[in-house]
């Protein structure tokens, strides 16, 4: 019996290692996509973005994310509430007299948690994307890792106040996707659109990206590590009832970027007449940000419906932000803030625990703290070293200012300057 | 006694999954493999088939196809053979009640076979590139998948009359990739060649693919996928004998697609005096296409042999399509069709269970139906809204006329126009 | 009692079946890698030396060098220390009989040995690259990973000499890394720098990498498969321990790596006021090649550190190699070679069992041979065939006189002609 716990043991952790290592790879998929959807000139500078912010989430998060979002798994730490020792590990012994509570390794929670962090920060560069300065970036991701995304991440998985009123959110619907959305509206809020967006009497002009292919790879490589985070966030698979939830939550992931993606297809095909494929892309990330905060109790052909509605939701969303003037180079905030919201709402369609008003508590009080904790948190930025590089170096490229080196030195001659 | 049960009805189903998952990346492979060989002009919409497919493979799988090829597992759905709720979970009960004969969830098997579909469908892509239009590839695409292939799947793999016949095919050189190359030349034969490829007196222009690094990366992926493509055809992992076997699977897939390579190194070497590149790929993936049938029984060194002959073949085929006019830019139907046939046929090397005449029987039908099935698909497509875009889009590239998006704004600037 | 010994088996070996699949996959990072961090005139030639020696290694370890590595794994097979047929797999009453010692498949084992050769022959590729003939460095290829490799190989992981001193190196910062490193410098003392890096008067030239997308995927792709190199190493995961110690191993992995980045970050910040990505990535990579020898016993926060260490010391490591006109295009020597050591040095920092002097007789043995047998081979195949490309060919790209084919024929006029 004793080895069977043990094995039992095994499995679940290993399955959590397998399910972090998927989300880490989504940190690579953030980086092909945004370097796929800005122009050439800014691409070297988004890449250090994406991948410096994901070093820095995973110190940060270690240092004192980890401790405020779980205060628990903390104990044992040499600061309260810090957990960068994040105490020893459970023993054979603790495993044993838990009654089945205690079933994975310590460690194993820490590396799904940290990557999960990762994941809200890199939705963020996207949108500031093209025209920010770096430092001021990677300062924001100090904080946003460090204290916001635990703070409010303590409050529905760390047993806070949402988890004690019943709001659901199974993998981050609204605990990662609009809280990193939350983050980069603010953000984008105080820095203003790029230099030619928008021209006189309303006019928007699209600043196409510089490589589909690597903007398509990302999508796929998102689209893939989305079983690790969905299918992780089940936190338990060795027993029958658990494997077919975890089978469950990958099969309906899988359905609902489906949906999303045909969705924005259609969408985009009625509105222009073409197969937008930076639209295509946006709705199979939008139907995988729709399926997150619920891919366990949807029928399989419901969490292709309720992807669909995410499809058609960004496809909108992108034109209307637009309208507001609100430029967001990849789309960050409509995937993952509009639709965020709506995978929020849509728990209500499957499951029965659900209830509408407190699932929209949790939308207003996820957005309301994370938008203003960043709002202030970038205005802090702002006033000591500036969030908006000058206009000369967002003529040239922020690659050259902020980077000193060129993405495509050999395919770009005057090309990347317009 | 239970928990053992319960246990291992996890580890096979968590083994089911991560298998799925790994061939869901394949599509990223065939992704970026198609939009290195094609032209810039021609990417986005390559990008736009590829991914666009793979989500259309998902939904109509779900509404019809996994119906049709697996009627027993479908029982409980709406209208009889379809399966778009798939029925209930297996419980508890069921798996003890079951000798050992239910041990994974239902849903991690449908899961893993709606991926190999998609697979089906990316060979076909490739071979239809540059000149076909995209909304009459999405129908095909919606027929292929919905009809076609889980029809032929079922006489296999469904337990149909060619499983009955004792017709072995592992993990599909014939049911998946014979299957998209045989839909594929169908394809390409009513589509005819593209402009410019085939000049007078019998010249052959090479048309080089515009991105080899994404190339190459196609193929590593298509290669780490193909771990879950045959090794999670096994089925099962949860004892010494399963897991032995996996392990055998793993070793000889990655020993075939080394020997195909190889092959086709020396081949092209031989043959034109330079290491050419994507000749090279395409022996990797031949390898691996030859191995699928049968990665089980052949010893690993003969793995090497069976991959190396279909990396022979492979360099031979794409020549000879060449002289046959049939205009293949990727070589898809060399690398799945006629490779695949080998892999077929080289299952009665190793495995003594094999019939010559039978494997042979299998090709013939599957072949046969395949082709005359996709034929007449595509035949109605023509007569209904065409199938080739018109000569002035196909100058321009197809990406304006149905994506109306480049795939590269920055980097070519009358380069990709000729 | 004998089922769970069976399922425990499964585990097991599933468990070391992904951890290859990962380590096959940071193939693909290193192809991606270099890719990106050369001309584009040089980078078909890149890509194809990636993916055929990963082909070339797993022949060569399967017919010699897994027997000459593991002469105990590799009875039965059909002459002494060869392993082609690795003899049969383990039976069921072999497992039973054995007390736990015998616990995953015979294969399994290979299969995770033989992507860890291709590991250290991709690190010699970087080092040499944009003038080393393809056919020579195939040829390196073949002794390297048949014989070389699997000597040294020997002596820490096959039980020879230095793990009965007890040398410590965990997951091969020396045996791996710094082998590949060693035989890179070898390499490129012979080979001479590239035309133009060093010019009158000690300048040196920067040769910009031409895609630092594909450079940044690679390093993502390195990361990622990492989990699977240093994780898969702790070999054993199916009891409460173990796995502890993979969630350890993992932990520390990629904090390691986010120490090495973050620090390089800030180094090249203070020494050239710039976030120069290129060392930004191998900073990432130091930090994991620093952690390899070691990534159990440190607590998360000193594998920051360690990490943090290599990562300042690969930044003036490639600044200093630079100094002595060693020409190593993508930092591999610095990277591998100078950080490996490091690693091996720092398991004297968490290790109690670590003996300063013994790491030290490691570095000593597997430089000095690596290094001498590797000159050697050089310098046989310099005098047969010659190691380097004519001054024309270096000039006009190795692509066209090595592959016949341009990497991106659409991209670059004359840009890449210089």
């Amino acid at each position: 019996m004793d080895k069977l716990v043990q094995l039992s043991y095994a499995l679940d952790t290993f399955y959590f290692l397998m399910s972090g290592a998927l989300v880490m790879w989504m940190a690579a998929g953030f980086a092909m996509l945004e370097s796929g959807l800005v122009r050439a000139k800014n691409t070297t500078e988004i890449l250090t973005k994406n991948i410096a912010l994901f070093a820095i989430a995973c110190v940060m998060y270690l240092l004192v994310g980890y401790g405020i979002m779980y205060p628990d798994a903390a104990v044992n730490s040499v600061w309260p509430g810090v957990g960068f020792l994040i105490g020893p590990e459970h023993t054979v012994e603790e495993v044993m007299n838990s009654d089945g509570k205690t079933y994975y390794a310590k460690l194993a929670d820490f590396f799904f948690q940290v990557v999960f962090v990762a994941t809200a920060m890199s939705i963020v560069s996207g949108a500031v994307a093209e025209r920010m300065k770096l430092w001021s970036f990677l300062t924001f991701a100090v904080v946003m890792t460090g204290f916001i995304y635990p703070l409010q991440g303590f409050w529905k998985w760390g047993g806070g106040f949402l988890d004690e009123m019943g709001f659901l959110d199974f993998a981050g619907s609204g605990v990662v996707h609009m809280t990193g959305a939350s983050a980069a509206l603010a953000g984008v809020m105080l820095l203003g659109p790029r230099r030619g967006k928008y021209g006189e009497n309303g006019a928007i002009n699209p600043i196409p990206g510089c490589n589909m292919p690597m903007a398509t790879l990302g999508t796929f490589i998102l689209w893939m590590g989305w079983f690790g985070f969905n299918g992780g966030s089940e936190l338990k698979i060795s027993d029958i009832g658990e494997a077919n939830s975890v089978a469950m939550v990958f099969v309906n992931t899988n359905m609902a970027a489906a949906g999303g993606l045909i969705a924005a297809l259609m969408t985009a095909h009625f509105l222009f007449g073409k197969a937008d494929l930076s639209m295509i892309l946006n709705g199979a990330l939008a139907g995988l940000v729709a399926i997150t905060a619920e891919p366990l109790t949807p029928a399989p052909l419901l969490a292709v419906i309720i992807g669909a509605v995410g499809g058609v939701l960004v496809v909108f969303a992108i034109l209307f932000m637009d309208k507001l003037k609100i430029d967001d180079p990849v789309g960050a905030i409509s995937v993952h803030g509009v639709v965020g919201i709506w995978g929020v709402i849509a728990v209500c369609l499957s499951n029965p625990d659900a209830k509408f008003l407190v699932q929209l508590t949790g939308i207003v009080t996820i957005f309301g703290f994370v938008f203003i904790a960043s709002l202030i948190t970038w205005f802090v930025i702002k006033s000591m070293i500036g969030i908006r590089v000058s206009e000369e170096d967002e003529y040239n490229g922020v690659d050259f200012s902020e980077c000193g080196m060129e993405a495509y030195p050999e395919f770009t001659a005057e090309g990347s300057k317009r």
